[in-house]
This record gives structure tokens, C-alpha cells and sequence, in this order.
């Protein structure tokens, strides 16, 4: 139940899953910047993408796939990520560079093009250079292998500073499950899938109808439960994989008692990439998680929670170091959510800040400004109104973000 | 009809209304802090409030003082106004320090209560210092003249850079009439009143029910059309007020043909204040106006409006003036509002940059970016599928934001 051991590939394999990277020269050259996963016959995949209304070519093809690759299982899964150009808002063409890429890896591997996915992350706007990528395709799959995640961890990266890359094993009937994750950051990470892109890939034997419900549910428990500027991507997916290589009674009903234990491990997984994610956040230096519980409903829960992890003046605040909590009080309050302010306690980590509609009388701000000096920080409100609960994490507004993206093209 | 000439007081008076300004060390000595609004018998005031769900005693006082206020003319309206400590979640003791202030100025000026608005700005969460307010009310009183708009601008600052003062005159059936506004900002300033109080006041005859009418309409187009940073204050407030002193005949039916010019020169001074505003955000370098056109219908107008003029990553870019039109599509697109991509043209000034869903073949990235150099900018966006339209403007997103913002305590 370790993070991945990057100086023994060997131990983290997933059976019946290979992959491959290398540099396309999509953007620039010396870089990874292509990977093409492959999933043996039997596999499924299942998804979750941006709500965007201006998604990108990829996203809108990918989306149509796992709607329908479910229903052949006959074939193997192929899914290729470019970084570099996002294929975002470029009419026709970008369709079109979509099926020549899709063709050539259809003729290549002999599969059917239904069965084939497709990701891109970078600059929106310019026309995908396909060529750069259609020419690589033989040398992408003759290269697959199993032993290939970590590359392809790297090779998604756009301003991300790390790659990010998770491994659990686990046992369900004396079979040992593996799963493994890669995602990519790390401006536009908002909820609903900012500019992110996650693939997950496991080899239980699950029906897809529970595993796509499994990937929507946990994705909006992490990935759509954290925020870095607020600002959502046309081209972010989280595809979840499975290639069904483990020799046991597949899960195939909601009320099967196994489904708890992957689905915390899964969740695990999710969490750590999306957290992963924020940390990484352009310029950020630190995280924060916001509990908020006793809302009206969850859904209340969440769009405070929202609120406040998203305000830029909250956000400055972390940055400062400042227990600035009548900013907090603010976000609550501009949400629009329903709120009684005499009901309102906020705590940073173990402090309580407010009771009564006002500052808790032995709030100590000297410990409170020690506490900000941590780079986790916890900050929850109890609104006293109702049982909804929701969680996010955020992190810190730095001048670093604003200089990031003053100056890179996104 | 120009600006005010700050060296000639003299000439911008408003008949029946008074001004007094002066020091009461709220928050820091030798800065003035506190101002005090003398409107004559007859006079009627109107408003718009911050619609935050944390709305700070003094705005659930003034709000409903606003309510109720015109249906007495025979006695005069006070406002008073301090800096320096907004009175926001401060409890009991909120609602205490309002009444405490508003029952000496109802004992020292004969008035009654119901007669008197208050308005606070600073800190969120301290508590109001009153008694610094109450003894110094009697020399605000005595300090009462015609001449002190000036002073007034200057003491509702807080991290404003400039006060915000505007005057026009104009003549309706041979009458002069005279409008002046005062405003703050400076951050926290977003749609539906963020950190902001205006307070303009003109000598026209007209119904309490026509003048909140235009209070509310042209707040919607120029207070609530800016946006510095999308949060929204607890503490925010536009009050319009006449005193009634130009000899003329009221108006006092909404098919009054004389509402057309007054309406006119209001809405200018109340857009030169909402634009003054913004062009003194925290750390702002660049005012942008973002016009959308041929919407579903104006409200859709406006919410893909103040999504792209919200976005950190619109606004970085144009802090890094970068003419990095996909983070527009990225905004238009988060906003979740119906579009067609390819119907969608987007406008740097007068250079068109999308078309059919994609960049316009003649687009100039080198002209771009040299109009993208300018301190005011126009950008448009076509959506082709409706008649709905919007006018929003902001600034750009600066690491001077994140210097004010995480040092100041707001």
C-alpha cells in the first residue's frame, strides 16, 4: 500500500495493460510529449469529462467512445494523450486530425476505431500538428511496454513542476488487485474537471456499469473536489481502465460486498492525484482543505465550500499568512447560499474563530497566525443549519501564479 | 458637463445638501475616517445593497431605513459614514454601535431615527469603536457645509489610491439641476455591489418610486457590471438621494419624458464612478471592457460577461499582455451558458480573431499584441445566436493584487 517504487517498474505492472511514450516534437523538442496506453481484449474503459461548452475535439470523440466501447469487449482499448496543443477550438480540422491519428493506430493495431481513445493538453486554439503525431504511431507501439507508466507521467506534463503517478496493490479473495494512476495538472484546476487529465488503470474484473459509476462518483469526491484558480479547461478527462486480468468471479451487481474495498482503494488513488494536483498548482505553496458540515444539503455544502476555497481575497490571505477570517465570512456570505450568521463557527485546525456572529472571545491571533504558517492548513465551518457536509482543498494565490501565467501560453 | 474642478468648490454645491468630514482615529490617526450627509426637509433617498448572504449590520440598518424613509419628507435624511472597520460579523454589538450612533445624531440634529442611513467599510469581524464616533458627532454637525465633497471622497477610502468624486449639471425646462457622486473601492469588487459605496445626490423633484427605479436599473449597468476580483463585500451600497431643491415641477409619472436626460447624466456619473473604480482595483494596470453580443438573451449575456472577465487565467494574460484569445473560449465555455462554438467571433478592439470555430485565417498575432500593449482595451464576443447583449468591465490580474491582498487586512 506503498506510493510506486520508481527504481523497480517491474513491481508495478498491471496485467494486461502497456504503455508506451516518446517526443513528437508537438511543441518542443528533447520532450516527452506522446503516450499511447494498450488494453488486451476483455478491458473496459469508463470516463468523466469537462462540463465545458467549448470541449475540445478530443474530448467530445472520447466522450462518444466510452458511451459505446463498452458493448464490444472483443477487441483490445487503445488510448493516446498528446501534450503541447490541446486540439481546443479548431473547427474541422481538428476533428479531422482526430481521425487521421485514430485511423493510423486502427490500421496499426488492427483494431477497431471505436475502440480508441484520444487526449490533448496545451495551448488552445492552434491546429494539431497530426502529422508529427501519425509518423511516430509505429515507433509508439512497437515501444509499448509494461514497464512504460512513469514516462508516461511525465510525458502529460504542461506547466506541472512533477509528474504524478500512484500504485496500490490489494487483496479481494486471496487475488491481489493492482492499480495505478497517472494525472496531470496544474492551472485551470477547477471543478468539473480543469485542465486535467487522469488515466487509471486496474485489472479487476468489474462490470463497466459499475466501474463508470464508481469513476463519477469518486471523481466528484476528488478531482471535482479541488480548485486551483477556479478557471475550467475544454479538454480534461479522467478515463478509468480495467483489464479485467485477474483470475476471479467478476463483479457484476451493485449489492456485491467487494465493491467497498476497491472503491476505497480506488478513491485513495483519486485522492492522491487530484491532491497531487493542487499542490502542484501554478505557484502554489500551500494546501488547503475546507470541511464544510451542518449545511442546509450537501449540495449547499459544496457551493460554499467552493466559494470560499475559490476568493481570491481568501486565497491572498493563505498567501499572507493572515487568519484573515472576516474574508472567509465574506465567501460564505457571496455564495448565496442559505446561512444563519449567528451560526456560523469557523476553526483554523483546532481554533475555534467565530461564535454567536462574531469572533469567539478567546481567540488567540498570535496562534492563529502560527498556525497559517503551516503549509497544510485545515480550515472548517460548522453553519449549525442542517446535516450537509462537503470537502474540498484549495491552496494559496502567490505572485508566482500570476507570473506563470502572465507568461506562459495556456 | 466635465469633471469636477476641485479648486472651485463654489460651484459644485447641491441645493439642500451638507457635508462634513473629519478624523475619528478609527483605524489610524490623522486620516479622515468618518462623514456626515445632511439632506434638507423634503429630501428622499433610494438604494441598492450588496445581495451577500453576511450583510453587515449597517447595511440591514440602512436597507431598511431606505424602505421606509420616503414615506415621511418632513423632516431631513442624515447618512453617515465611517472607514476604517466595516462592522461586519460583529453580533449583537453590531446592531448595538449603529444604534448607539443613529440615536445621538437623531438627538443632536432633532431627527428621527428612520431618518438616518449608516454605511461602514474596512475590516470585516472588529468590533465598531463607536464612542470614537458619538463624541466626535457633535463637531461633525457643527462642520456641516456645502463645500465638502471633496473631503467626503477622500475619507471613505480605504485601500483606494485616489478619491472618486463626479459632478455634472444640466438644465430640464430652463432648471438647473446638479448631480454629485462619491465613491470607493477598491478590491472586493464584483457584480452585486463587492467593496464598494457610492453615495450621489441631486436636487431634482422626483417620486421616491421613479428614483429607486433608476437606482436599481442603472446600478445594474454600471455598479454591478464591474468586477475587480468577483468577491463580493458584506458591506456594500449605493444610496441615491435629492434633496428637491430645483424649483420645478415634480416628476412624478413614469411616462415623464423628462426622466430620459436625467436618467442620461446619471448613468454617466454613476459609470465615470463604476470606472474609476476598477481602473483603482488593487494592483490594476489595464481597464477592459468585454462587450458580449447576440447572446440567447441578456442574461446569458451577462453571465458569460463576467465569466470571462473573472477568469484568473483571462486576467493573467492580460496583465502579461498576451492575446491569449483560448483562455476566452476556456471562460466562455466554463460558464456553462448555450453557445455555438463555431458561430463564435471574438474582437481584440477592432481585429477579429475567431471565426468558424476556430482562429481567423488573417488573424495577426503581432497586431494583437500590440493592441494588447494599451491601458484600455475592448474586447467583443459575437456569439451569433441570439439578441442578447452585455457591457462589463475589469482589469487585469497583477502581482501588485496579491502584494495588497495578502498584506492588508480586509
Amino acid at each position: 500500500m506503498n506510493k510506486i517504487d520508481f527504481s523497480s517498474n517491474e513491481k508495478n505492472k498491471i496485467k494486461g495493460a502497456k504503455f508506451s511514450s516518446l517526443c513528437a516534437n508537438i511543441k518542443y523538442k528533447d520532450r516527452l510529449d506522446l503516450i499511447l496506453i494498450f488494453l488486451e481484449i476483455g478491458s473496459i474503459v469508463t470516463g468523466v469529462f469537462t462540463n465545458s461548452r467549448t470541449k475540445s475535439p478530443s474530448v467530445i470523440w472520447s466522450k462518444r467512445i466510452v458511451k459505446s466501447a463498452f458493448k464490444n469487449r472483443n477487441e483490445p482499448i487503445a488510448i493516446i494523450v498528446n501534450s503541447g496543443n490541446a486540439n481546443a477550438f479548431t473547427g474541422k480540422e481538428g476533428t479531422q486530425a482526430i481521425e487521421k491519428i485514430v485511423s493510423k493506430i486502427s490500421k496499426n493495431l488492427k483494431i477497431n476505431k471505436k475502440r480508441i481513445l484520444m487526449a490533448s493538453t496545451g495551448v488552445i486554439g492552434e491546429l494539431l500538428p497530426y502529422k508529427k503525431i501519425t509518423e511516430k504511431i509505429p515507433e509508439l507501439i512497437q515501444n509499448l511496454s509494461e514497464n512504460q507508466l512513469f514516462d508516461c507521467a511525465k510525458a502529460i506534463m504542461t506547466t506541472d513542476t512533477y509528474p504524478k503517478l500512484r500504485f496500490r496493490k490489494f487483496k479481494i479473495d486471496n487475488n491481489i488487485i493492482s492499480i495505478a494512476g497517472i494525472a496531470k495538472g496544474s492551472g485551470m484546476i477547477a471543478p468539473n474537471m480543469a485542465t486535467m487529465l487522469s488515466f487509471i488503470i486496474t485489472d479487476i474484473k468489474i462490470s463497466y456499469e459499475i466501474l463508470q459509476q464508481l469513476t463519477s462518483d469518486l471523481s466528484n469526491k476528488t478531482f471535482n473536489s479541488i480548485t486551483v484558480d477556479s478557471d475550467t479547461s475544454t479538454s480534461d478527462m479522467v478515463l478509468v481502465s480495467s483489464t479485467a486480468n485477474v483470475n476471479m468471479n467478476p463483479i457484476e451487481k451493485f449489492s456485491d460486498k467487494r465493491i467497498k474495498k476497491f472503491s476505497k482503494v480506488l478513491e485513495l488513488i483519486m485522492k492522491e492525484l487530484a491532491l497531487d494536483i493542487v499542490k502542484d498548482g501554478e505557484g502554489t505553496k500551500k494546501l488547503v482543505e475546507y470541511q464544510i458540515m451542518n449545511a442546509l444539503n450537501d449540495k449547499s455544502a459544496k457551493i460554499i465550500a467552493l466559494s470560499v476555497a475559490n476568493s481570491p481575497l481568501v486565497k491572498t490571505a493563505i498567501a499572507g499568512e493572515d487568519p484573515n477570517w472576516g474574508r472567509i465570512i465574506m465567501a460564505i456570505g457571496k455564495s448565496g447560499e442559505n446561512i444563519i450568521q449567528e451560526k456560523i463557527k469557523i476553526y483554523f485546525g483546532e481554533y475555534l474563530i467565530t461564535i454567536n456572529g462574531k469572533v469567539y472571545k478567546k481567540y488567540n491571533e498570535k496562534k492563529a497566525k502560527d498556525y497559517m504558517k503551516n503549509s497544510n492548513l485545515l480550515v472548517r465551518v460548522d453553519l449549525g443549519i442542517g446535516k450537509g457536509k462537503a470537502k474540498v482543498w484549495g491552496c494559496d494565490f502567490t505572485k508566482e501564479y500570476i507570473e506563470i501565467n502572465a507568461d506562459y501560453r495556456s
